[in-house]
């Protein structure tokens, strides 16, 4: 059991640590009031001690050499919000193996390095959090591994990228890409390279994050397939809008019969589902299980304080599960294979430019009926010399939708290839009721 | 430090203790993989062994005599799911006294006598946790004392009760309030004696838990001024959807500079708002703080194995945490006022009937802006011989429209009395946009 005072150590002293080091400070009392104990920041590990700072740390408290945190026996958690794969890989490997416990804000780290430091920490017999590095504020991981011990979450439905969320948001609203990139850059929503945000990227490792931990197997980054939003087109916005949809990155990962499905991609969302009403840079992950149906988490996913509180909450459970062997063990201990990439199910959405004679539609219909696809719902325009048609599927094999689209990209009738986007309805439930 | 076999005891083997001890027994691999702990039903208190069970407990189990639990001392941890004040509230009492964690299921009991039962849990250094009394499976309690522990939450946004949830919905179909009723019995959503659900009773009882928590301050259940559906009329339904809002009951806990606000009432809610897309049976908490701007938990409200799933989680927690000190304070340390009824503040509907002559309108005007209430939306429809006012305020204080609705009411144009409906806008900040 640890004493009242306990004296912990940061990796990293910017926006995070400073709000993570001013938060102990100010709310010390009720943190002890609440928990039994008060956390004091004893070291952090900067680059430059002498950097000026908005939120000086105390005297003696800054260091530049890591070996002053290694080293201390008295020093029993440490936060690393210093970011970036290396050194921070090195030093929280180093820290766990000297029995210290880690709470780490660090995404990337925890995608990339995560196999092999739980299970460092697992032999050390310490805890290694992770709660800031997933959506900020929203307590997803507490809640997966501790509320929901018991519930078998084979679904995890998420918004999990609040830069994408915000420009798909105000496109809707009838701007265009660019416009809403640089409003969102503007506002510092999105950074000067967004590419890591609109590719999906950065999407794909919060997903592969919680795949692991929701399926306690472990999913790599590379298991995680995953397409931006630069190629959504207005048009698709636009007829979103008239299905009663709208376009929103979704992170989906499944336990199904075949293995785990993990990908990240535009999709059409219903706009009953609550996913839909996701507002701008906010973040919203939707688990779903055997004892508890479903469960939706929604909030900040991003922002220096929310970052900080998570991470100040992983400290104050790491110090209350202290020497209980609480959460230990490497949480992905069994193996599940990856779903072969075209068997993913879902139903689709496409946009087809298509001739205006007689017949086209038959022979669309036929390209999907002979690979045993059946649509849910049809909506047409005029446009220009031709039409458009807006074509929404059944729940349908990924891998047999694109073979249909191929083949129909063939026919004399139709202009281009249509990119089929994944449709999320009401519940996650196949239930479009337009049959 | 609890060893790894962690021998457990039932208050209570109904359908909730039934599903626990199920639980304990088929998933006892993945918890121990989880927690390090396996956890094992002893002991269960029933009023008769003999009865016939679904799920019968191992022989020797099940005991008429609370004795052979209190007087246990290898039962370290009791989960009550026996339900009722009386004799839950004498047994937890006993048992907290001899040093055991209690985790207990009972929203009443909770209510009622938590300001005892957590000082007795706090004097004797042991836990008193109650996730499953809150909204079953949604960990709100969790996530409030452990994940938003530096957060200063200070508004609390509930949907949490289903039965009346489903209702609402329901009628938005169509369905007038009998037949939504006679269905949900049917479904089993709705008890033969609706009463405590649809006056907004058990919502109150919820809020006073879950204010307590989250202002850290004692709110009881007399403390909640609460009404319910029965008085909801088709007509405002109907208005609602034409101001393309949902009518929900609501609970609200806020804390205001004049003190601690907790209520339940039948509301307004914007359709782009989160808690408007919460569905049929299913429950909502939204939480507003200052680290972490709102986060918002959605998930089933009730049910045997989402019951069980809290109740397993909680006593998974109790024992992870165990000899730390761990959220073993009275969570309620402070005193706080309550704000003086009329002193609430929120946007109001409210819907009129006038007879249709010049000057109408005019002098209902006048009665709202001399008591500084001025009109966000104005919706007027013929209605027979006369004219129906459908009316949205910006925010007001709710004495004042009380006393304006007094004065409104006497004028020779007006049929009888309004009741107010606050009005739940985007994020619940009162920006209707339509000033």
């Amino acid at each position: 059991m640890a004493s009242v005072d306990v004296p912990v150590a940061l990796l990293g002293y910017g926006t995070v640590g400073a709000s993570v080091n001013r938060v102990l400070n100010e709310q010390a009392d009720d943190i002890e009031r609440a928990t039994g104990h008060r956390l004091r920041v004893v070291k952090a590990l900067v680059r430059d001690v002498a950097k000026e700072r908005d939120y000086p740390a105390a005297p003696g408290v800054l260091t530049e050499d890591v070996s002053e945190i290694v080293d201390d026996p008295a020093i029993t958690v440490v936060a690393e919000v210093m970011g970036g794969v290396e050194p921070a890989g090195t030093y929280v490997d180093e820290l766990l193996r000297r029995g210290k416990h880690v709470v780490s804000a660090n995404k990337q780290l925890v995608a990339r390095r995560g196999a092999e430091l739980f299970r460092t920490a697992s032999e050390a017999g310490v805890q290694l959090r992770f709660e800031a590095s997933v959506c900020a504020a929203i307590p997803v991981i507490k809640v997966l591994r501790e509320a929901l011990v018991v519930s078998n979450v084979h679904s995890v439905l998420g918004i999990v990228n609040g830069t994408t969320n915000f420009l798909l948001t105000e496109m809707e609203a009838g701007k265009t890409y660019d416009d809403a990139l640089a409003d969102a850059q503007a506002r510092g929503y999105a950074e000067a390279d967004p590419t890591d945000d609109v590719s999906g990227a950065d999407a794909a490792a919060k997903m592969a994050i919680l795949a692991t931990v929701a399926f306690k197997s472990r999913v790599g980054l590379d298991d995680v397939e995953y397409s931006g939003i630069e190629g959504v087109d207005p048009l698709d916005v636009a007829a979103a809008r008239e299905l009663d949809m709208v376009i929103r990155l979704v992170g989906v990962a499944r336990l199904t019969d075949g293995g785990v499905d993990a990908r990240v991609q535009p999709a059409l969302v219903d706009r009953q589902h609550p996913l839909a009403t996701v507002d701008g840079a906010f973040n919203a992950v939707m688990l779903q299980g055997d004892a508890i149906r479903e469960i939706t988490l929604e909030g900040p996913g991003a922002g220096g304080i929310e970052t900080a509180s998570a991470v100040i909450a992983d400290m104050v459970s790491v110090i209350g599960t202290m020497g209980t062997g609480f959460l230990q063990n490497d949480a992905a201990w069994r193996e599940l294979p990856l779903l072969p990439a075209g068997d993913s199910r879902s139903p689709f959405y496409f946009r087809l430019s298509v001739e205006d004679r007689p017949g086209a539609l038959a022979r669309v219909a036929e390209e999907l009926a002979e690979r045993d696809i059946s649509v849910a719902r049809l909506l047409q325009h005029a446009n220009g010399n031709g039409a458009a048609l807006h074509v929404i599927t059944h729940e349908a094999r990924a891998g047999s939708l694109d073979a249909a689209l191929d083949a129909i990209a063939d026919l004399p009738e139709v202009h281009g290839r249509p990119t089929p986007l994944p449709v999320i309805s009401q519940r996650g439930v196949v239930e479009l009721g337009w049959a």
